[in-house]
């Protein structure tokens, strides 16, 4: 199954269903107004969420189904009360370490680095992306990501899999020029980390066969910086922590409310030849190798575009395709 | 006006308003079911509550009006999309770094410190808090708070004044034993920060009169552990940041979503006589003063409780009154 929300000029815009080649949708408001307010009540609306999905992939919904177009969608969910990013790619985190010359904690390999984001305010999928200023260093972050139900204080890894109810891509825009004074604070990333984007859809793990396995999707995350290829590195490779680790941590000492969005970070394979999921690493790779970067961050007016497709080249999430615009 | 959400079974509770003396309160959900609702719906639900305020004042609802009790009603917002919490009092900062016998840099008192803090699952203002385990170092944040309307990008503390909607109490609950490993990691708190307890009232600027000024409550936040007076330091005293630029620093990559609350973090002095809003603070300055902390950290069964009250003696946010048990 399928799931988006149309931008309707609400906070939270209006469930839909979407058919599994993303070329129909249809209204899904009469389950549930909005997918936040159906995974508030998922044991109820699943089975027909389920159903609606079914007839529209049987065309059974006559005049009741649209064309789906990504650029009238919001984020699956545009605004959510937990948005939590791993760093489970622990070899971008060893190379970030490396460029700096310092040396990576051996605890990295087995306690996951996490920081919380915002979740107020998500940017749609298609469109502009306004920044005040192109000094702060733009950049964005492929990742991928899941939401999960009500999970409780203290869940296992072991635990963790049924909790999980739908997977995205992810864009975790970056103000790369902004980190080093916050992270020399102490407190971590907030003024660095600005409104991030999800893909279009959101897809239950059952739509994604093999290719979602043991929390872990083991697609290549396709990365265009300007229409260019920037990266397809291979999600299922080189994870340090799947999401069902990545949940066991972040619920130590919380509960999570459905729909909390919980994000791998930027997806990196030691495979160096298969690119980079973000301007930054590659600029390391440029550093470790030339003794400087090349790779400009992001200005005005360019251009990204994630996607993620099956092993038959069919779009699963839909794209996330945006543009570099100034603020105001 | 003030306002309350009822415990009611549900995610949000039930919009409450609630009288100046919090002796009776009125269900305001003709207006919003919610608090959260009525602050996406701020300019037209503000009239019709402070009506619905003022007639509950003036004993003319009938039946309508019940007694307010503070164990009956959810966190003002039981879930937020965004809860942001600051380290205003920055003399507080100063001494944890003299603790452990490191200088604090001076960017700190002109850069705020902020962290983003879970807002998927706070605390009911009175009751149990559980804790998976002591050894954790369960203390306590006595804070202040506001939560603001929609706010864009950029915005100056010249402007941000007109965007604080609301003043409440925080109970920011700190895991302290978990925070070095996390610090050290580098990306901020996560596990140290668990769920957040707010005062069982939210209450509008201008309910405050002069109590409320540029930003800054201020009245005396007043700490009880375990039935002992812990703290009662000034809050309009060694604010460092006031709430408006505290806005100013959060608003400059992101717009903040209606619903926000921002912290004030722990309200200190330099006047030490006046005690502490955390037990972290006291072990600090037994750790100065006699080389070794004395004041242990919290055990199951132990409680606090925190207030405010107006020059008169009147509680203005009600009390936050909890008890440390262990979880499951």
């Amino acid at each position: 199954m399928k799931l988006a929300s149309l931008s309707n000029g609400t906070r939270d815009g209006k469930l839909l269903v979407v058919s599994r080649d993303l070329q129909r949708a249809a209204p899904a408001d009469q389950v549930a107004p909005t997918l936040q307010a159906a995974l508030d009540d998922w044991s109820r609306a699943e089975p027909q969420l389920r159903e609606l999905a079914a007839r529209l992939e049987a065309n059974q919904l006559g005049g009741e189904a649209f064309a789906f177009r990504a650029a009238e969608v919001e984020s699956p969910l545009p605004r959510a009360y937990h948005w939590v990013d791993g760093s489970a790619y622990v070899n971008h985190v060893e190379l970030v370490r490396k460029a700096r010359g310092a040396e990576m904690p051996d605890s990295f390999w087995h306690d996951p680095l996490v920081y919380q984001g915002g979740s107020d305010d998500f940017l749609p999928p298609v469109g502009e992306v306004p920044f005040i200023s192109e000094e702060f260093g733009i950049d964005i972050e492929a990742e991928t990501a899941v939401i999960t139900d009500d999970v409780p204080m203290g869940t296992t890894a072991a635990d963790a899999g049924s909790h999980i109810r739908l997977l995205m891509l992810v864009n975790d825009w970056t103000c790369r020029n902004l980190i080093p004074a916050e992270l020399a604070k102490g407190f971590g990333f907030y003024q660095g980390k600005p409104a991030t984007s999800f893909s279009p859809v959101a897809v239950t793990p059952d739509e994604l066969g093999d290719d979602y396995q043991n929390g872990t999707l083991n697609r290549p995350l396709v990365t265009y910086l300007n229409g260019e290829l920037f990266g397809r590195p291979e999600c299922g490779v080189d994870m340090t922590f799947n999401f069902e680790q990545l949940i066991e941590h972040v619920t130590k000492t919380r509960n999570l409310c459905a729909g909390t969005i919980i994000g791998s970070g930027t997806v990196s394979n030691y495979d160096r030849s298969l690119g980079s999921s973000c301007v930054a690493e590659k600029r390391m790779l440029e550093t470790i190798e030339h003794g400087a970067p090349k790779t400009p961050f992001m200005s005005f007016g360019d251009t990204v575009r994630i996607e993620m497709t099956d092993a038959q080249g069919n779009s699963i999430f839909g794209a996330i395709e945006q543009t570099v615009v100034a603020a105001g």
